[in-house]
Formats: structure tokens, sequence, C-alpha cells
């Protein structure tokens, strides 16, 4: 097998050969494959769990901390979740082949635009093992061969993982070198990685913002960024409180720590001395921190003076805090929401403009015509009207499984499914046409 | 107008502000905008001339050669011609607001994928100063604000050019700061504009592999690099070689200084003692030098000796010389073609796979198995079957105007047409749903 530990641009030439094997392989060997790994996660749990317990172990001695201890920890449940994953993917439509457009042209030519693998697919991730498998089968589903480098936390599991899946890839009938990982050994081989752009055709980081960084300062290989996502919901002066209480509430709470959360919310200023005393409680007990501007903050004064005891009074001031305005700018990924009080949608829109950062933005209104300006106005991945902003996800969307999430404008914005990671060619068909 | 001189951040954060504003305005006032253009052209072509002229003096000043001096050229029917592109591209379909897909998701949310512009688009070109127009106007179709970098040898043209559209844009409704050009003061201005990526969206270079390296060594702003062009015809054994000749006259001489044009034909070797004679003459007398490996100097030869006359037998011989491992790797863009003998399709496939650039790559041949596997293993933008190279092209295509072709695989692959300067988001309704 040999994918584990090997010079960085002989394992990308090996991944580049085999690519140009794997798009040509036909989708029941690619899904035969998908099962044959799925099928070996399952038998070989022993070893993954061993590989993983060794990676806790050290873990545990460099005292890396309960959350970072939880992302790296595999269990039966864990494996067998990731080995349903490879089968979910399995039964996705292949991307290959499929014709996006295609028309004749006056001279009789037939050109069709068909999608195609990228050929060699990069991810760099941190601490999560499972995401071995997820990468490796959405790459090898949409005919890509893959690169893998995740952390040195995790390299046991990975290589465990890994090797599975490479090994129940060949066997299958996927060439050699469809499955490929990299030691984890540091930055210099994450900027040799990133410079080999003869062999690689994307890199598709999955980690923080220094991460995106080291990146950013040596790629010439491309480099899809996933996002992160400073979300807004906006609730417009005719919206249904209703509606925009159980959104906000979604955005805020559902799983805070997603790109998709919302982390500012905005009102207009014809409802916020309805909305905001009801945020406050609702948002209060579900246990979020408001950070409001001036109008927010004596909205809530005045909350707090009307409770009926003093108690409630210091529960309501508990709630909520002074923005800042770095607050405007922070991705909380936590239970705190900024809360800004505006005077139109406009001012609302330019808000948006200003601090987000073009992932999923919200309106909530009964008014058509407010719908269709935020609709036009916010320049985003997604842009909702009376949804919440939780469901940007390629799952949600029906494309399946994501290996990211894109507030990038080329190529692939919002979730990056298997037909992001494809691109296309014109094939054309004449009888001998020749250009006049 | 103040586009002309001015700090290349002020520049680029003024074309943003345009963008914003832009990306709202309807077809038929960015319609109107294009007209206004055009008839701004015609109207102020003397003073389009006289800044050409000064530009002309200089570049004769500083010696820079006939073929400079042609592509800088200005007068009535170029400038005629430029406002006639102007006119074409407005009259092409609007790309913003195009539904790419869109469908009712199971929760009851409305999904819809829809185009929408980039934003700042900056272009670097190099001479020619119809680029100044013909890409202001297809990026201000596309609802993009542009940001224009010429060269200095044609800086007294672009600016009269730029000044010209920029002016009666913002006359007909286009918002200020919609055209802009820098001053094309040297290295440190293109890396300044490279690096503006809270600002500009994409990059365009339109130059040759120097602008390329010098953008590539410097660029945070996403870049798609237009393409050079190694193309390959293949002639496979079952091909109808009258076919197979005019495909090759045309895809090497039509237009031999053009990207699409063909650099290296491949024979099989089953018609290679047919085909190979009769190209020697039709090629050779059309002006081409062949760089032959040894089976086409081979059949040269004895077609050479086959000759009625010594003059003939030296025509043939003037024609044919030794193809050296350069020639494969070598974009001639003039009447040289490099000439190989192939064994089978797949050592085609391989010399292309090895040598070739990705753009336009075709085979001629009658057996469909023989097309099938041509069409799915080359990796190219666009892989023809019994059609010349010379289609690749945004107009042929029925894009219409392209602002260049590219072989990079991400976001746009061949012709950069109005479509490929967009992007897209995803625009999503509801009635309140949150997620589960």
């Amino acid at each position: 097998m040999a994918t584990v530990i090997s010079p960085v641009a002989d394992v990308c030439r090996s991944a580049k050969r085999a690519a140009a094997a794997l798009a040509q392989i036909d989708t029941v060997v690619k899904d035969r494959a998908l099962e044959s790994i799925a099928a070996a996660l399952e038998a070989r749990l022993e070893e993954i769990l061993a590989a993983n317990a060794r990676d806790m172990q050290a873990g545990v001695e460099a005292d890396i901390g309960d959350a970072l201890l939880d992302r790296l920890r595999l269990d039966d449940a864990r494996v067998a979740g990731i080995a349903r994953a490879v089968r979910e993917i399995a039964a996705l439509a292949d991307p290959v082949g499929e014709v996006i457009s295609g028309e004749r042209l006056p001279n009789g030519l037939d050109v069709r635009k068909v999608r195609v693998p990228l050929g060699v697919v990069a991810v760099v991730y941190e601490a999560r093992p499972n995401v071995t498998i997820d990468a490796a089968s959405l790459c090898l589903k949409s005919g890509n061969a893959i690169v893998l480098r995740g952390s040195s936390s995790a390299s046991h599991s990975n290589a465990a993982l890994a090797q599975i899946a490479a090994e129940a890839a060949v066997a299958a009938g996927l060439p050699q070198g469809s499955v490929n990982l990299l030691a984890g050994g540091g930055h210099d081989e994450l900027a040799e990685l990133a410079t080999q752009d003869r062999t690689i055709d994307l890199i598709i980081p999955r980690g923080g913002e220094r991460l995106k960084e080291a990146l950013q300062a040596v790629a010439t290989v491309p480099v899809i960024y996933a996002a992160s996502g400073n979300c807004h919901v906006y609730v417009d002066a005719s919206a249904d409180l209703d509606q925009a209480e159980a959104i906000v509430i979604n955005a805020k709470t559902q799983r805070p720590g997603v790109c998709n959360a919302a982390e500012t919310l905005l009102v207009h200023a014809a409802c916020a001395a309805e909305l905001i005393p009801r945020l406050v409680r609702s948002l209060g007990a579900a246990g979020v921190l408001l950070r409001g501007d001036d109008r927010t903050l004596a909205l809530a004064a005045a909350e707090a003076e009307q409770a009926a005891s003093g108690a409630g009074a210091d529960a309501v001031r508990a709630v909520v805090q002074e923005a800042q305005e770095e607050d405007w700018e922070t991705e909380y990924l936590s239970l705190t929401l900024a809360v800004r009080v505006v005077d139109s949608l406009q001012e609302a829109i330019e808000h948006i403009t200003r601090y987000g950062s073009g992932h999923s933005e919200a309106i909530v209104t009964k008014d058509v015509s407010a719908a269709r300006a935020f609709q036009r106005g916010v320049d985003a991945a997604c842009v909702y009207v009376n949804a919440s902003t939780r469901f940007t996800d390629g799952g949600e969307f029906g494309m399946g499984a994501e290996i990211g999430n894109s507030t990038q404008k080329l190529h692939a914005r919002g979730p990056i499914g298997l037909r992001e990671l494809c691109t296309f060619k014109y094939v054309v068909e004449g009888d001998g046409q020749v250009r006049a």
C-alpha cells in the first residue's frame, strides 16, 4: 500500500496517475468500492479502536483538553456512523458524466458541457478522524483521487482509517494511489503540498483561521476556503413575531457551534419594542447572552423595570450586555447573540454588507417587496426568507454529504458536495467541420 | 470622472461601492449604458485617434516593432469595430438573475440557485486598446464593476477609451466607479492590485507568461489564467483522410497565432504512410514547416525520393525537419507543426496527457469506440471529434463575446463569457421553517 509515509511530491504524483484511471471508472465500480470500504471499517473495528486508543492516550498525556479529546475519540457507535455515511455517499447520484447543458451550433457541431472529476483533491483537516473517511468517500464517488493530511494528534487513527480505505478501494478495483495519507508532519509538509500545482487540482482546508493563513501565504494550488459564518437574522417591520422568535431561537441555539448559526440579530425599530422583550425572556431561558446596542439595552431595561419581582429584573439584566464594535464582527460559535435595532431594511442590508461573511443571511417578513429587496441586496451564499439560517447544508439542500461550505464566489459557493468536486469539459462532435 | 490616475486601493474601494449598486440594476438600464458607450465612441472618434497617435508616436520612438505597433494602432474602422462589439454585447442575454436550478425541499423550503455578478473584476492586459472597451462592456453587462490595468505603451489610448466609457456609463444611469482604469505604472501597481482581496473578486490577466508569473508570485485575489494552448490533432487509424487533411490544415493555418490553433499532429501508424506524404505537400504549400519524429522523417524522405524532379524533392525536404523533445512542448503560434506517428489511440492519449495544456484536443476517426475513448480519456477544456480545434471560442460556442479562455479547472474552463463573470447565490424561501 505504501500510502502512509512518503515524500509529498511522490504521493501526489501517484495520486495523479490514479486520478487519470479513476476518471474513467464506472459508477457501479466506485459504489462497490465504497461498500467495500464500509464493510472493511466494520470488519476491522478493533484495529481502528486500537489505533485511536494510542492517539487518545497521547492526547491525555499532552493535556489537549476535553473538547479536543471528544473530537478525537472513536468508539463502536462512531465507527458504525462513519461506515453508514460511506454507504449514504455510495447511494448518491454520480456527478461524473452529467450533461450540464448542450446544444447544436448553427454549423452542425453538437456541443455538450459534461461534468468530469477535478483530478486530485487534497483535504487538510484537524482532529476529527471521521473526516479521513468522509472526504475519501466523497472524492472517490466523484472520481477524484485524494491526498489527506490530518493533524498529528490523530495520526494513528487517520493512518488506520486511510489504510483500510486504500486497501478496500484497491481490492474492489480502484487504482493504486486513489487514497493517500501524508504523515501529518508540520508546516513544511503543508507548504510542500500547497505548491504541488502540477499534480494537485484543489486543496480544501477544514480547520481554523491559522490553517487558512498558513495556506494563503504559500499555496499555488487553488484552495477553496471553508467558511467562517457571521450570519444575521433580520426581523423586518412587517414580520410575524411568533415566526421571528422561533427562527431566531433556532438559528442561535439549535447548534451554536456551527458556521450557519446566527451571530447577530437585527430588528426593525417598528417591532423592536414588542419583539426584543420577548426575545430577552425566551433566549435568556435558552441560556443565550445578548450583546445589544443602545436601543436594545433601553428596551431590556424597561422590561426589567416592569418585572414582577426583583429577581425577575435581575434575570433580565443578566441576559443583556452592552455590545461593542467588535461584537458585530464576531463569530461567537456559542450561546451569545449580538442585537441591534435598525430603522430600515436598507440599514439592515448595509450592516450585513459591512459585517457579514457572505455565508447565510435571513429576513423574517410578511412584505413581498422587503423580501425581494433583501434577496437581491444581500450578497451571500445563502439568502433566506422566513426560514432559519441553519438550513445551509449539503444534506438539507438535497446535495447529499458535503465536504465543507464555501464563502468564496468562484467555483463553489455554499455547500461543497459531489458536483462541486468536479469540473467539466466541452465535448464537441462534428463531421469534418472547419472554421471559416 | 477621476477614474484614471488614483491610488490602487482607493480605485478598488470605489469599484466595490459601484458593484453593490450595479448588481441591482436592470438589464434595460445596462443595455442603454452600453449603447451610450458605443455612441460615445463614435461621437468622440477624433479624441480617441489623437490619444492613439500619441501612443503610436511613442511606440515608433521606442522602436517597439511593427507587430506591436499594429496591435496598438486605432483607426476609423477599428473604432467602429469596437463600437459594434459593444452593441453585440448589449444584445446578449443578461446572465444575472438566471435560475440555474431550483427545487422544493421535503420540508417545503423553495431553493433556487440564482446567477449574480461576481462584484469587481480586474482585467490586466497588454497592448491592444480595444480590450479596454471589450472587457468593460462584458463586465457591465454581467453587472460587475471593472478595474482595468493596461500597458504603459497604450496609456493614452486606454485613458481616452476608459474615460469615454466611464462618462457614458454614468450619463446612462450606472453608478460612479463602474469603470476604472489604473495608471499602468509598473510592477508595484500590479502587486498592489493583486492583493486587494477585500475589494476585488477576480483578476483576469490577458498577456503572456511573464504577466502570469508576476501575478502568481503575489496574488491573493483569485486569478483565472487565460490559457496557453498546446493543442493536438490526432488522426486515428480509421480516419477519413480527406476530412483529416482539411481539419489539420484548418487547425494549423486558419489563424496560427491563436491559442486554439493546433501545434502537434499525431498520426496512427496505420494511416501514416498515406496521410503524411499528402500533408507534407498540402501543408508545405500552405507555408507550414513540419518538425517530425523518425517515422515522419522516413515517410517524408521516401516521398522526396519519389518526387518527379530534384526541385520537387528539395521542396519536400525543405518542409520537414527533425523534431526535438522540446517541440512536443512548444506552442509555436506560427506556421510550424510538430508531427509524430503513434501505434495506438492509447499512445496518442498518453502523449496529449503528457504534453498538452488542457485547452483543445481533436480526434479524427470513423470509429465510435475510438471517439468515445478519446472523449473520456483526454482531460482538456474542449475535446473534439471530427472537427477543428479552432472552434474553441465563446462566439463559436454561442456564448457571445469572451474575455479569455481558461485552461483552469475551477470556476471557468474554456471560454470565459458573461456567465463565467458571475457567481450565484442560493435563495431560500419558507414560511417559518426551523431546523429540527
